[in-house]
């Protein structure tokens, strides 16, 4: 079959396709939406839970019920003569894994004697504005927005300034990775008067209509998979098109089936597309969470694992000797431990979570970040398709994106306006393609982490780490430090 | 009766009185309360009514209903190439009036060569969310807000930029009086990517919770009242124990119904506050409207107003004399025609008007200001009782004042911050107490203007302005100017 008859049989199947959730409203953002990943906290952070009354509604005032917003607090290093407060900016779930997962705040903390304080995100963790609620109807999610998250950390900071003992002279540094990331810049956007500063790290806050060309984000993945073996690249573009004829022959639906270990077999068409989407997951995934080390919150993967996963496509192959090649690496991601019994292709295990949830919520109104591949690089042919996104949204949720919205209410890139904020990306990570890569002004700085992953800055410090993330964190410490006032250091 | 008495008696009078509007839900803002001030459109100004579709609520998605958005376009003066736009953030009322009330813009459009827009601010006038249904129940009103009203404004700029030809690379300018130029600055400060700076003229953004002593409205009334004769504020301070002695004496209150002329007697103790109350808001809006000239929208009213309503109480007064020579104040300021029949002072006649309505709930959910007088200038003494005014506003609305939302929100003094805002103020206007006096930075600079009322400098150029504020709108216009990168005009 010739690429372009090829081209055309994913069209027929996209326009019937039962779309797979990054389908159906864009890419997963956190590493956190893998509930496997979120099963471990590798260490012994002392901290004391907390809760504060937040109004549901800030926006609006006929609704006047408030929630408790949970959040954590570590005061152990803290200097309450004048030590700076550093607030993390929860993302789309529990607040104990972003503590636990942003070993940098704790790194530098006893150096800085700044309080440490984790604020959980409204609609996540134990912070639903309806209890159990919360997620029973759409009418209820209705006050989930980036809008209302930030209003609720600025009152949360105005209270801790006003009745910590010693606080009220404290500067407050916004912290956060990912969409806590662009939450973090947000906040220092439209608060300033809360926030002295802000490290947004891997914040695509320009992933967003108009902003970012679509293809960007599927160039970056490629980009990542290319540095580790171009031949590997090759191996998965040519994957596809060995999926569709190899699921053509006779018996061939059951030979992908076995070869990768299906827990739901391939049985017709219609679930090729959705097979091919749950390996551009995987090599998203791979690539965000390409880190230098055996994650400590990722033991289930190896060090550098996309470097892994293209030893065994290193060569070139084709026909079932790709498909037996690439099983290994849906065996390395989904199977490392070797305790799986067979690859859940149609559900990650998160569906449930209300990280999964909410963030189809988020992605269905704010967040809606086009995503697209011409298929020339690791993904399929995959174009973007707005009203296919938001007849979906309105059939789950009853309710349909903005896709302008977010531009218009966080600048664009008219970021010269602001001050005070650090974009650090890695150049490994998807999400940088949706980042700030340079400079805005003195003050609005973009650090690249060449070999960087999502978020890698932000995480503990390890034998292991790169010299590029060595080197990011000691200029992110000495911008923290000039906001501070301090003088520099190591 | 001793002042001390008179003070316990008043303060029992407090505990029982039927409050009126003024103290029930805080002082009327704009001089667009009054309603007999909106009746005439004095000028000729050309434009075209136009109206956009917006979004009931910004920041929620549940609700997706839209509404039609007022706003009134005059491009007759304006170079598609490049020329700016000159945008008007419509406060409390029918934008129709605040464009011809706004010469300032017309008077400066052609050398500018500006596009005039007028924005009507969301549910005033015609721009009714829920339309004739829109006042009828409180949930109606749950969007109405500052946040959502300029939320309406970046829309339609963002709008107007990208569908009118040549407005693509116009930079946007707000301009406001009042909570209008509240309005304007908040639109800087929350979206500078869409206009470029703002003129905000007598904007009070510090009239609220724990940015201003809530004394300091009466205070700069007083001296407004002050700088016209001492003795007048002697004998208006001296007036609220008269009233109060008269009233006890044999036909007090009969005398006072006829002195004044009301249209409703005064009966019982209980009428007394609220006829005091009456007659501080007189005061405040004779120092609000104390324009050099006999105003246009303002026919019923001379030049300097407070200059003539203090040539009846010039020489030191007491009994029956001073409550004689005060009717003729209210006298002048009800019925300088000579046309009313009565004095109407249980209702202004403004009660039905939106902009009444409206003012009332925002004063009720975000725009609590704080106010209150000792009672050594020219009001009796008057107490601040947050509690009051949120019961009274549950009752009405089922809504209660956030107090500290809106310094949360809009930075409260941190306006360092933000750059390119203009904070003009009349230093007769009561309300320039809580307004920005001093300049923050070299880009947020404050104009003062001696013997200007409220926003003089928005009104149309008039010979008989005061040199003062001819240099302020000389300065204004320079530093637009500058701004927009043109040379420095006159």
């Amino acid at each position: 079959m010739s690429h372009s008859t090829f081209i055309i049989v994913i069209l027929n199947i996209f326009s019937v396709l039962i779309l797979s959730e990054s389908l159906r409203f864009g890419k997963p953002m956190s590493i956190l939406r893998n509930k496997k990943l979120t099963s471990r906290i590798p260490n012994d952070y002392k901290y004391r839970t907390l809760y504060f009354n937040q109004q549901v509604d800030h926006f609006g005032f006929a609704n006047n019920q408030t929630f408790k917003q949970r959040y954590l607090l570590a005061d152990q290093f803290w200097s309450r003569n004048g030590g700076p407060i550093f607030f993390y900016t929860g993302n789309e779930g529990d607040i104990d894994w972003f503590c636990n997962n942003t070993g940098y705040m704790w790194d530098i903390a006893p150096d800085f004697k700044a309080l440490l304080v984790f604020a959980e995100h409204r609609y996540y963790g134990e912070s639903l504005p309806f209890g159990s609620d919360t997620y029973k109807n759409a009418t209820f999610l209705n006050y989930l927005s980036s809008e209302q998250a930030l209003a609720d950390f600025a009152e949360l900071i105005r209270y801790l300034k006003a009745t910590l003992p010693g606080a009220q002279n404290s500067p407050v540094i916004a912290f956060g990775g990912s969409y806590g990331g662009m939450l973090a810049a947000w906040l220092r956007i439209k608060y300033p008067n809360v926030v002295i500063g802000s490290l947004a790290a891997s914040a695509p806050i320009w992933q967003f209509t108009g902003l970012t060309p679509c293809n960007a984000f599927d160039d970056t993945t490629s980009a990542t998979w290319l540095d580790a073996s171009p031949t590997c690249v090759d191996n998965i573009h040519k994957s596809y098109y060995v999926i569709e004829s190899t699921s053509q022959s006779e018996g061939g639906y059951q030979f992908i089936t076995e070869t990768f270990g299906l827990c739901s077999p391939l049985t017709s068409k219609y679930d090729l597309q959705p097979f091919m989407a749950f390996l551009v997951d995987m090599y998203v995934n791979l690539a965000m969470v390409n880190y230098p080390y055996p994650a400590s919150f990722l033991a289930d993967l190896p060090g550098w694992p996309v470097k892994v996963a293209c030893s065994y496509l290193s060569e070139p192959l084709d026909g079932k000797d790709l498909l037996r090649a690439l099983a290994k690496v849906t065996n390395m991601y989904f199977n490392f431990t070797g305790n799986t019994k067979c690859v859940n292709w149609t559900d990650d295990g998160s569906a449930g979570s209300l990280g999964y949830q909410g963030w189809n919520y988020q992605s269905c109104t704010e967040m809606v970040m086009p995503m697209c591949s011409n298929g020339s690089g690791i993904s399929y042919n995959n174009p973007w398709d707005f009203q296919q996104v938001s007849d979906n949204c309105y059939e789950t949720y009853k309710v349909r994106p903005r896709e302008n919205w977010i531009s218009l209410e966080y600048w664009a890139k008219q970021l010269k306006e602001t001050s005070n904020i650090i974009f650090s990306n890695g150049l490994y990570d998807p999400w940088s393609s949706g980042g700030v890569m340079e400079s805005i002004s003195d003050t609005v700085i973009a650090i690249q982490i060449p070999k960087g992953a999502h978020h890698l800055d932000l995480r503990a410090k390890n034998p292991l780490d790169t010299p590029s993330v060595i080197r990011a964190r000691i200029q992110e410490g000495n911008i923290l430090r000039s906001w501070l006032k301090l003088t520099p250091g190591l």
